[in-house]
């Protein structure tokens, strides 16, 4: 556990061995860069809890050394955890123009735009910090202007990838910069760090204007409304959606918060073509010819409140899908998501639309944005790194992604699969995983940010499963005897109502218990809580095979 | 809704429009037959909820018309609803050898074998009902012993596939009687109802035979310990397992309770043909040659207490898995699974193991029990139903089905898509959907049948995100005076020793509300709780963006 001579520090506090909340660090002498900053969604045994964030106890440690936060892209689990960040440790945000403009939505939202120091860059960009150079590569992705970075330290290089797939047909010309990719390779790098969530998928992705196609061809077929659904985030997809509506003649009208927030920054800042006059609103499409219409909306996840899932259970304001209408996934169901994916679906046929889903490939309407096994190693290959550590990922998929690297030439105690928290050290000759630091989910919940604990998280599990019961009574502090109770309220657990017979049984047994506890043990409030609890408890399960919550409240006056 | 002169019914308690607690009924004159009675597992918004059952209030008020309950296999969706309803409603059981031996170890269970009355039939069995004579004829599936049912009625043939594939070269030459079927269906049967499970994937189903070699060879290339998973009613994969065992010249153990019960009954039976000396006991693993030993386990579908899930968090008793084992999943995840079999996946990495693992068909590990377009298209063509009620799918497998009917030259007006509770009347010449009976999700809550209602979900779920909080206060029934209190209890909403000053301002909060109440709306209670309610409601959704369940108990002494 020594540390290396003359060494930079490389660590995950998020983003290895989970999908989600992305935040790395590169420590170079008295410099510390962080990159990205992403959430994650809780799974659904987190009940109640809404984000997961990075414990930064180690930046808050070190902030004098902090020079920056620099994000590769506007994706929420590379973005979604900077309100949280900065509200603690306020430093400077680098990133390019359409990831500053998704980012700066959550600033306003939070309050926090005012005081943050923004700095917009672009591929060209070059930053200094003190230690380290840091320039950047264009890469394809499911949202426009993604960067890779490359940071100059006095032991070597140390590359980023982000998220990246290669698109050799790009839409909107927005090609990646092969050759600055290999040019930052040809001499080798020092550490690779390559996102690894596809690493499971032998070949290539296909290329995203494939899709266009795809699209065109399906307004072109429908004679009635067309509804498709993408992430906004993918403008790429947005503007072959806005491209097939023009060659099909078509208004189109945009559905759901998040889509009319993202086209409007992407059209802004001029990401996104979308010719005068084609867009419209919402309480138009209800006044148009239908075969003149296409409704591009959110909810291509099955999100319970996102426009598609109420359009598909006829509960959205102001569009209506009716029969012959089509729906279109333009997406793949997250793992998680299928069930409320297959309802939506489910609902739509009910309305009598015709729907077009599937696994995205299947249908041709869409296409994953990480780089699968061919273009990992190609990654691999342009980069010829001495040291790899896979990033972005479960651990199969760093497991996977390492076996890739290995295929490519690189040795495999060069290789390190990471957990968050661990730290590789690194220098000209040598890199070894060294010491640990603090890291792990910090739950938000409602305001309160890292204030749930196992405590209360197992509390709400025990609560949704079996319920509770309180039950409350009064004693005489003279004499010890009941003076009003039991009353026993239960929620969550049985229906007091339908229930009265096992309600008296349970008043009935407080009593018993009660009195039998008080001549043995005496009046000590807590040894008849204990008594009631264990007593109750034992009586239900056997009575119901449940085990509710038993919370006894005795009172003395 | 005029009823057919005539005419007999046919309608689904469970089954259609779902996945799941199938349960058919077919009624003709004075004579009811029943034709499966599954379970259906309950979603994750089902907080608390064991399983999930059929109404059958239909069925108790027409008791002394019910000749029968015919079951097609021996799946929980085809059986796990059976225990429940003879408790309610006793009716002989017909089943054939292994699907009886699955249905008894259920009865035995619920102590109510003794008094079941079960007639074992076979393919070959005839069952007269009075006014319905009942033929058989052998499917495919992923379990043994499957039936469909001819129903010959006065007005004319009604057919249930039961759940089927077409497998031409099945294991064990378990062939399926499709010349039986085309006899049935030479002269058109009345009313077709066929299952829908596959009907939106193309193409044919691959046969169970094809796996055997799969798995012979992962066996062949494993050079220590191989652990498969798989379903274990799936006689013949386990079959499989056996033969790739016996032929690597490897001893096989059985881990998990439902593989031993399942392998048990079905070698008694004389379905599964394992090699003297062949198996061994969990025990013995550890001092065999790992290369002389296969492990068959349940836990295919990441399932948290299952064989294989606790094998790979290193947490089972007898065996281990270490660095080189070979874990093969012979399955593809069920939706909504997919995120505890990563898990699994992810586990077994770490332990070091070697994972076989991917949607089933693409390793050759697994294939699907349920038939595919072309032979859903097969089954149709074979029984030139007049009319077709697809079954046993969600809606948009139902509707693809009927696509499918259509494309085979049924009349779209023939063809009825049914929600559960559903009347469909038939007589020769004429088919209607007319009457609606009582259908719907019976809740199965530990002991509890049908006593969990939507008022105890609400609460559940409400409990499970933002938890509680219980404040005891005590008045002087004289004047009103706060005695005691108010005493804060917090249980899944905010730890409450780290949140002293919350829970003061609530103590505060309460108090001034209580005064204010009371010099305002007087001393009742009600409206004092209402208050309490209301104001802290308000306070701690803005202090915490949470809305705890607020129980406020106020005790006059």
């Amino acid at each position: 556990m020594t540390t290396i001579e003359n060494s930079l520090s490389i660590f995950a506090l998020g983003g290895v061995n989970e999908i989600g909340k992305n935040m790395y660090v590169l420590e170079v002498e008295n410099d510390i860069v962080v990159i990205d900053c992403g959430s994650k969604f809780p799974d659904e045994s987190l009940l109640g809890i809404d984000l997961i964030i990075q414990d930064i106890s180690y930046l808050k440690e070190n902030q004098e050394k902090i020079r920056g936060l620099v994000v590769t892209h506007g994706h929420e689990d590379h973005i979604g955890g900077i309100p949280y960040l900065l509200k603690q440790l306020n430093m400077p945000v680098y990133a390019t123009r359409l990831t500053m403009g998704l980012i700066e939505i959550k600033l306003k939202e939070h309050r926090i735009l005012r005081e943050t120091e923004i700095h917009l860059i672009d591929s060209k960009s070059v930053l200094t910090f003190n230690s380290m150079k840091c320039t950047f590569f264009k890469t394809n992705h499911s949202i426009p202007d993604c960067l890779g970075i490359a940071f100059e330290t006095p032991e070597g290089i140390i590359v980023h990838t982000g998220d990246f797939k290669f698109d050799l047909t790009p839409v909107n010309d927005e090609y990646a910069d092969i050759h600055q990719m290999a040019e930052i390779g040809k001499n080798g790098v020092l550490v690779l760090l390559s996102e690894s969530t596809n690493a499971e998928r032998p070949g290539s992705t296909p290329s995203e204007s494939l899709v266009g196609g795809h699209i065109e061809d399906a307004f072109r077929k429908a004679n009635r409304k067309v509804f498709i659904s993408t992430f906004a985030s993918n403008v790429h997809r947005v503007q072959q959606v806005v491209d097939a509506a023009q060659k099909t003649n078509r208004k189109l009208a945009l559905l759901g918060r998040s889509m009319v927030n993202v086209v409007s920054v992407a059209m802004e800042q001029g990401y996104l073509n979308v010719p005068e006059g084609m867009l419209i609103e919402a309480h138009e499409i209800g006044g148009m010819d239908p075969e003149r219409v296409a409704i591009l909306c959110t909810g291509s996840q099955g999100e319970p409140m996102a426009a598609l899932s109420r359009l598909s259970s006829s509960n959205y304001r102001h569009a209506s899908i009716l029969p012959e209408d089509t729906v279109i996934f333009a997406s793949s169901p997250i793992p998680g998501n299928e069930r409320n994916v297959s309802k939506v679906i489910d609902n739509l046929y009910l309305l009598g639309a015709k729907v077009i889903y599937g696994s995205g490939s299947a249908t041709g309407m869409h296409v994953s944005g990480h780089a699968q096994q061919e273009e990992l190693k190609l990654m691999l290959t342009l980069m010829k790194p001495k040291y790899f550590i896979p990033i972005h990922g479960e651990y199969r998929m760093l497991h996977q992604h390492r076996q890739l690297a290995e295929s490519v030439g690189i040795e495999r105690e060069n290789i390190f699969i990471i957990n968050n928290g661990d730290v590789v050290d690194v220098n000209n000759s040598l890199a070894r995983q060294t010491r640990k630091i603090p890291s792990g989910n910090i739950f938000v919940d409602g305001l309160g940010i890292g204030d749930v604990g196992n405590m209360v998280l197992r509390d709400r599990k025990l609560l949704s499963e079996d319920g509770m019961i309180v039950i409350v009574i009064t004693l005489s502090k003279s004499d010890g005897e009941i003076i009003t109770g039991p009353d026993t309220i239960s929620r969550g657990f049985v229906y007091a109502r339908d229930s009265e017979e096992l309600m008296n049984e349970i008043n009935q047994l407080v009593i018993t218990t009660v009195n039998t506890t008080r001549s043995s043990s005496g009046n000590q409030r807590s040894v008849l809580k204990q008594s009631v609890k264990a007593t109750l408890g034992k009586f239900l399960y056997t009575k119901t095979k449940k085990r509710p919550m038993i919370l006894p409240i005795i009172i003395e006056v």
